[in-house]
């Protein structure tokens, strides 16, 4: 679609850096296709859709035909270099804007040398159950470590976009005092160093914290049905927040959307599936990217590409003219995100 | 497709009466989305699927351009006057006849509005529990429930079409009758006026009457396996059950009508989700409009495109012609609730 | 697509003996479209898609037009006589090797009466409850009924291509020795005679012991998830193992087998649902035809469309070009099965 602004993917956890060989490369290709080893003797994970997707876009970004053989384009990525080969793809994927849910410093790249690479604006959302953990780390007791996680929360909120959680459920009540303290001093008191937060009571209390520093919160959810109390407790007196559900479940985050005016869902890998079911105003385009690259041009052509078809689809049942689709396309793959994230138009 | 009969629409609520401004049209329109609140400012529910097929089909009906500004079409809405803009609307829905599940007088136009509205006809879809709700009103002892609440039912399989109940789940085995009198005292102790029945073995009570009375009923359920236990019982010995299950529950609903020559199912909003999972002859077409008179000829609308694309896919590669095709639609757009619902040809 | 090798059907039950006429004929189409009983009256389950689908490919194989009125085609299927018109059936499906589950001798076709009669190859799939049942039905004590199963289980081995089994969940330990023997007194205590195995910890040993004898096996699931725990447990230590689950629960199939390197699962009716969420070394094509001939072809002619119009889409998004199509759908619909059950390539 002509004249369409440059999308905002609201999530994704960064690029690798350095060079990639094919072995290498078909690593995180394995988890791009949610493997946990390698492919089958005989059997290549370039043989998925994902693969098919990367054949397609990528080898053009570099100068190559496109559906040129893996290896072909493998070379040619090391001919170019890792470092400008990431910048040509993250430059060609028609993504403005990032936002970038950072993981440990060092293995993928940070908010900062993402937008240096693609050139544009990137935003960084922080995940609240790391940022508890590293608190946890180096606090004696359940005051510090409550006290010291409030204020880590305090200041993140001050430079980051939005906050992220994975809670699984959380009711519509924040956890009173005496029974955070509690579940903290278990937590603490049984934890290793680096273990992760998974305690339903802090997590809960991260949750409601982070809605009182009053950024957009994103909820990473398998089912978004367990959440269901929290988004109904929250309507009104908080900010937005933004369904990311694991497939098959956006259907159903589509759905919590449209109940309440301040629940947002991404609009997942097929967003033919969630439009119907959702006003169009409720779905952001993300590509999830993590790792290679290549996915952030294969997310957001997915994403175009399908919104494309169902545009067209429309159009054919005399729905919505070229303009409303274009409209529509512009909303869900930018314009909402830029309303939710509160981003303004020229820094994307 | 030509020569296909009216539609019979064998579930709604039927339309609001009165004027309706931009305000009060978009609170009905927020509630045909599942929204629970206005749009976030700066955007309006016409920006869904649903806004987009009222914008599509209902302005001709009004001697107006498809997809004219939600504000023009509006304006002219008034112009015409509420009543001539319903009937009108009504008229050109393509549906002939209507299975009205009317609720509390005066919100919403009764089947005898409906039908004269229409200018065709309209039957009554009698709901257990607020039945047995209003005996719960007025009746004081035990005893007295349970006896008029069977009197009410028994009168209303008189004029009624088919009974619908809210069941969420229900076994194979009707409650005993000691058993019926505990929960009855229960619910009756404990109740405030106006209280909704959801007491679960009243409504199974109620669910065992409505299939002693011999007419087909309605089951609106989230999810249709809790009722399985219920569906299998009632093979053989009672009348037709009808699965009206909610999004994305469906397939599910389609497949049990499958298994039971007794159990059909609502066709649901995507035809080519169910029309794969049980014989053509099990699903049957409902609009589920409630408030505005639009939903009718969208929900209309939305059917007959779904099974024209169906049946061009299925007649692209070979498996059915124009007659079998017309034949199929025909089948679930009003054939098999004609004989489900026992209608006589020319009354609808 | 030309030149496409014939199909492997990794899952069947085998076609009837004998005569059909239009009951019976009717009573096995009832099965095949998940019905319990006849179709309502006024109705014919010819009036479902599976319907459709064998009047528009099966009467071409019997010399008719296609969809010809039922009541020609059973005629025609008698005057061929039921043994002749199950070959042209068999040979004209596209189906090169059928591996089978084969039930009670004497109602369906063995393997070796499908082979003669398909004219090339059929493996047997040995089920391991029933191999379970019938050890029960003839050993007096629990230390017979463990030692015979172990070798009856051996023997099978020894030329079976698989096991299956219908295990609904099953964990990651072996269950240990003294359970198990507590499990088989319990059983064969309360056992009547050809009552089927149900009995959870032993349907785990047998499991487990099926693994340890190294052939793949296929796993018969409603859902697929109750299994993760034994799929995590076996990768790298075991054989390949099948998952082919119940709809909907194929998307989730796919979704494990793209985690598991040693995890496959059936592509379903539906292969666009699968395709996306596994790589393509990892889904197989099979029919799961039981009764009637027709639904070998109908089940092979329904994956090999479904597999057109997605390859062609793909095409059509420059995804994919003619070559790499028909590698793909070669691939699921028979050079994964023959990787995974170690078919040789002239045998099938």
């Amino acid at each position: 679609m002509d004249g369409l602004p440059p999308l905002i993917d609201q999530h994704s956890h960064g690029a690798v850096h350095g060079e990639l060989g094919l072995g290498s490369f078909e690593t995180h290709l394995a988890a791009a296709v949610g493997a946990r080893g390698p492919a089958p003797v005989g059997t290549t994970y370039f043989d998925s859709l994902t693969g098919l997707a990367i054949r397609r876009w990528c080898p053009p970004l570099l100068g190559l035909e496109p559906r040129c053989p893996p290896a072909r384009y493998l070379a040619r990525r090391r001919e170019v270099g890792a470092y400008r080969a990431g910048r040509l793809l993250l430059r060609g994927s028609g993504i403005g804007t990032f936002l970038l849910e950072a993981g440990a410093p060092g293995e993928l790249t940070s908010a900062c040398e993402l937008a240096t690479a693609a050139g544009t604006g990137a935003h960084e959302i922080v995940r609240l159950e790391p940022l508890a953990e590293q608190v946890a780390d180096t606090s004696g007791s359940v005051d510090s470590f409550l006290g010291y996680t409030a204020e880590a929360l305090y200041a993140a909120a001050q430079h980051a976009t939005a906050f992220a959680s994975g809670a699984a459920h959380c009711d519509g009540h924040a956890p009173g005092a005496g029974e955070v303290r509690r579940a903290a001093d278990r937590w603490l008191c049984g934890r290793r160093p680096g273990e992760r937060l998974g305690e339903p009571t802090l997590v809960r209390h991260l949750l409601w914290s982070a809605v009182a520093a009053g950024l957009p919160v994103q909820l990473h959810c398998r089912d978004p049905r367990p959440l269901a109390g929290f988004l109904r407790a929250t309507a009104g007196i908080g900010p937005d927040l933004v369904l990311l559900p694991r497939a098959p479940h956006h259907r159903r985050a589509a759905e919590l959307a449209a109940v309440h005016p301040h629940v947002y869902a991404d609009a997942g890998p097929c967003p033919e599936e969630t439009l119907g079911r959702a006003p169009f105003g409720k779905l952001l385009f993300s590509s999830g990217a993590r790792g290679l690259p290549e996915l952030y041009v294969t997310g957001a052509q997915r994403f175009l590409r399908a919104m494309g078809r169902l545009v067209r689809e429309w159009a054919d049942e005399g729905l919505c003219g070229a303009e409303d689709g274009r409209r529509i396309t512009e909303m869900v793959g930018s314009g909402t995100a830029r309303r939710v994230y509160r981003l303004s138009a020229e820094a994307g």
